[in-house]
C-alpha cells in the first residue's frame, strides 16, 4: 500500500502517519448477506465481520473476473500474493506486477512488454484507479483488485484482501489449502496481528519517514520492544499461533523479509539486524525456505524500490549491494520445535509460469540455476 | 581528515576522489638535518624519510608548544589521540577537541565552555588556518597541529603526523611507550597500511560519497575484498603485524570502530556487519578493551558527524540509536593467539582528566559508572 502521490516521504518536525483510507469495496461470496449486514467499523488489521463500511460496495466471487495488482517490491502486496499462492487462487485470480519504482504519480507496469499490462492494457495504476473514481484524490497503492471487465478499482484496502481471500473464495481453494485463519486462535491472533501491524509492520515506516529525532527515537524504541516480544514468543513457538502456519506468520514475514536489506539501514532500524535475534532469524528462514514464502520474494526489486523512490531519504538514489542473502538458505533448526506448516494442508506446487523471480534476486532460485 | 567546506559530498555521476594536498610542514627534532635532507615525495601513508616536501617547512620538536587539534568523531584524527596516548605525549602536546558537527565551513570548538578553546582562544580552526595562511583555499580539516604562540596550523598532514609522533618526539615518549614502528616489520608494515588506507579507511568514503551506482558498486567490492583479506590474515595473527600492536592496526581499528555505526548504513557498506567477521570482530574487540584504543572513542560523536554533516545523503539529520553497543566488550579470546599488545612496553595509563569520553556514549565508561 505504499503511496505514490507523495514528493516527500518525511515532513519535517513531524511523525509519519499512515493514510489508512482505502477503497473499501469487498468481493464476496454472498454480496446480499454482506450488503444486508451491520456496518462494520474499518480498522487497520480488517475484520471477519460480514458487513460493509459506510458507502462501500459488495462484489460478487468469481473466477477470471479479477486481477491481482501486486508488486512485488512492497511488503503489503506480498502479503497477498503469498496468500493466493498458499491459498491456491492463481487460477481465479490473475496476477499483475507493477515494477519496484513506481513515479510520483503511480505504480507502472515498466515491467511488462511495451510498459502494459497485458490482462488491463494500462501503462499506470493509476488509470485503472481513475476509471473508478475519475477524481480520485489519495495515494494510487498496491495491492489493489481490478475488475477486469470495466478496468476499475474494485479495492486496495490490503488488511481485507488477505482476509477475504481466505473466507469469501473458498469455493475455489485448491485441495490441500492450509486453514489461515484457525478459528480457536482468532482471538489471540487478531491480538498479536494488531501488534504486529502498529509496531513492526508500519513500525519500521515510522522510524525512517520520522521528521524528527524525537518521533524517530519512540518509533526506534517501540519498534525493538516489539522485535524482543516477538523473540521471545517464537523461541518457545514455531509459528506465531503455534503448530501451523496463520495469517500473522504471512504478516509478520513480509516485514522480516525485508528487515536487513531495506529496513536496518533505510529506515535506521538498526539496533540490530535481524540475523542477530536467533529465534526470529530461525523463523524467518523456517517460512523463507517454505513454499509460497520465499519463493514470491525478489530481493533486488525490494531494495531498488525503497532506495530509489524514497528521494528525499536517499536522495543519490544509490542502491547497496548488500547484505549477503545465502545465509537465507542456512538450516534453521525450527522442525525441533514440532508444527507442521499447513496442519492438515499440503504445501502449494511451483510458482506459475510468468510469476516468478529473477533467478539472480533470490538465492531460493539462484541455488537451483 | 573530513573536509567542511564541502556544501555536497557525493558528486553525481562522479567517484569519490579524495583531495590529499595538506600542509606538509613537521614538526621534527632536528630540524637542519630535515632542510639539508632530499626532498622525499608526498604520498597519503606517511613517510620515514628524512627531508620535507616542496616548499614546507621543518618545526622544532617542543614541549609544550604545540596543540593538537583533534576531533574525536574523525577517523583520521582519532588515529592522532590513539597514538599520542599510546606514547604518552599527553604532557608534551596537549589535545583541543572540536565537536563533531562542523558547519560548512569549519569544525568548530562548540564543545568548550563558550564555544571557544581553552588555550588558542578561537571559535573555528578555520581562524587557524587564516592566521597560518589568510587565503587557505582547501578544506578545514582535522587532525591539525597548531602552534600556540603564534595561533597558526603547523600541519594537518594527518598520516605523517603519528609517524612524527612515534619518530620525531622520542624525547617526551613516556617510559614503556610500545614501538609502533618495528624496524623488522617496517616494509610489509607499509605495504599492508597502504592497503589499508586505499581499501578500507578511504574504501568506505569512496562507497559513501560515490556519485554514480558504478562508482559505488566498484568500492564496495573493493571495501569487502580487502575485509575478507583481513579476516583471513588476523584469523592466525594477533595483531596486524603479529606479535605487538604497531602504527598498522591504530590505522585500521579507527575504521573498523566505526564500521557499524555509521559506515555500515550511512555508506552502505552493508556486505555484511563488522561483527559477522569472527576474527575481524574479535581483533577490534581486543583493541577495542586495551587502554589507548576504545577509551578514546565517543560513538554518539561519531554518529552525529556522518549522519548530521553529510545532508547531501542524510537530508533529514536524523541520528540512527543504533546499534548495540554492549558486545564491544563481550569477551574476544584473541589472547589464544599468544603475542601481547605492547610487547617490551606497558599499557598507558588512565585517560587524563577533561580527555575523557562522555560515559553515555562508551560502554568502556558506562559500565563503570
Amino acid at each position: 500500500m505504499d503511496s505514490s502521490t507523495n514528493s516527500g516521504y518525511s515532513t519535517p518536525g513531524k511523525p509519519f502517519t499512515r493514510d489508512t483510507n482505502y477503497i473499501n469495496d469487498r468481493i464476496v461470496a454472498d454480496p446480499q448477506a454482506h450488503r444486508a449486514a451491520d456496518h462494520y467499523e474499518y480498522n487497520t488489521i480488517g475484520t471477519l465481520t460480514t458487513g460493509l463500511t459506510e458507502g462501500a460496495e459488495a462484489w460478487p466471487v468469481e473466477a477470471g473476473r479479477y486481477r491481482l495488482v501486486a508488486a512485488s517490491a512492497c511488503p503489503w502486496a506480498n502479503r497477498t500474493i503469498i496468500v493466493r499462492r498458499l491459498l491456491g487462487l492463481e487460477d481465479a485470480i490473475s496476477l499483475g506486477t507493477p515494477g519496484p519504482t513506481h513515479d510520483a504519480n503511480s505504480w507502472t507496469f515498466d515491467l511488462d512488454p511495451n510498459g502494459v499490462d497485458p490482462v488491463l492494457g494500462t501503462e499506470r495504476l493509476q488509470q485503472n484507479y481513475f476509471t473508478r473514481f475519475p477524481d480520485y484524490p489519495r495515494g494510487i497503492t498496491v495491492p489493489a483488485i481490478v475488475d477486469i471487465p470495466t478496468g476499475g478499482v474494485v479495492t486496495n484496502d490490503y488488511p481485507q484482501i488477505t482476509l477475504d481471500f481466505s473466507t469469501e473464495w473458498t469455493a475455489f481453494h485448491r485441495d490441500g489449502a492450509p486453514n489461515l485463519l484457525p478459528e480457536e486462535h482468532l482471538d489471540e491472533m487478531f491480538d498479536v496481528i494488531k501488534r504486529v501491524f502498529t509496531e513492526v509492520n508500519n513500525g519500521v515506516y515510522r522510524a525512517g519517514f520520522a521528521g524528527s529525532q524525537e518521533a524517530y527515537d519512540d518509533a526506534f524504541d517501540r519498534l525493538f520492544t516489539a522485535m524482543d516480544w516477538l523473540e521471545e514468543r517464537l523461541t518457545t513457538r514455531r509459528y506465531l499461533m503455534g503448530e501451523h502456519i496463520t495469517e500473522a506468520d504471512v504478516r509478520l514475514f513480509t516485514t522480516l523479509v525485508r528487515f536487513d536489506p531495506a529496513y536496518h539501514g533505510h529506515f535506521k532500524c538498526n539496533r540490530n539486524k535481524l540475523i542477530e535475534f536467533p529465534a526470529l532469524w530461525a523463523y524467518a528462514r523456517d517460512l523463507f525456505q517454505t513454499p509460497g514464502f520465499g519463493d514470491t520474494v525478489d530481493f533486488q526489486q525490494v531494495k531498488d524500490h525503497y532506495y530509489i523512490v524514497h528521494h528525499d531519504i536517499n536522495p543519490t538514489g544509490i542502491v547497496p549491494k548488500g547484505p549477503v542473502l545465502t545465509q537465507w538458505l542456512s538450516d534453521h533448526g525450527r522442525e525441533d520445535l514440532g508444527g507442521s506448516p499447513f496442519g492438515d494442508g499440503t504445501a502449494p506446487g511451483p510458482v506459475r509460469q510468468g510469476e516468478g523471480v529473477d533467478p539472480a534476486n533470490n538465492p531460493l532460485y539462484a541455488s537451483k540455476v
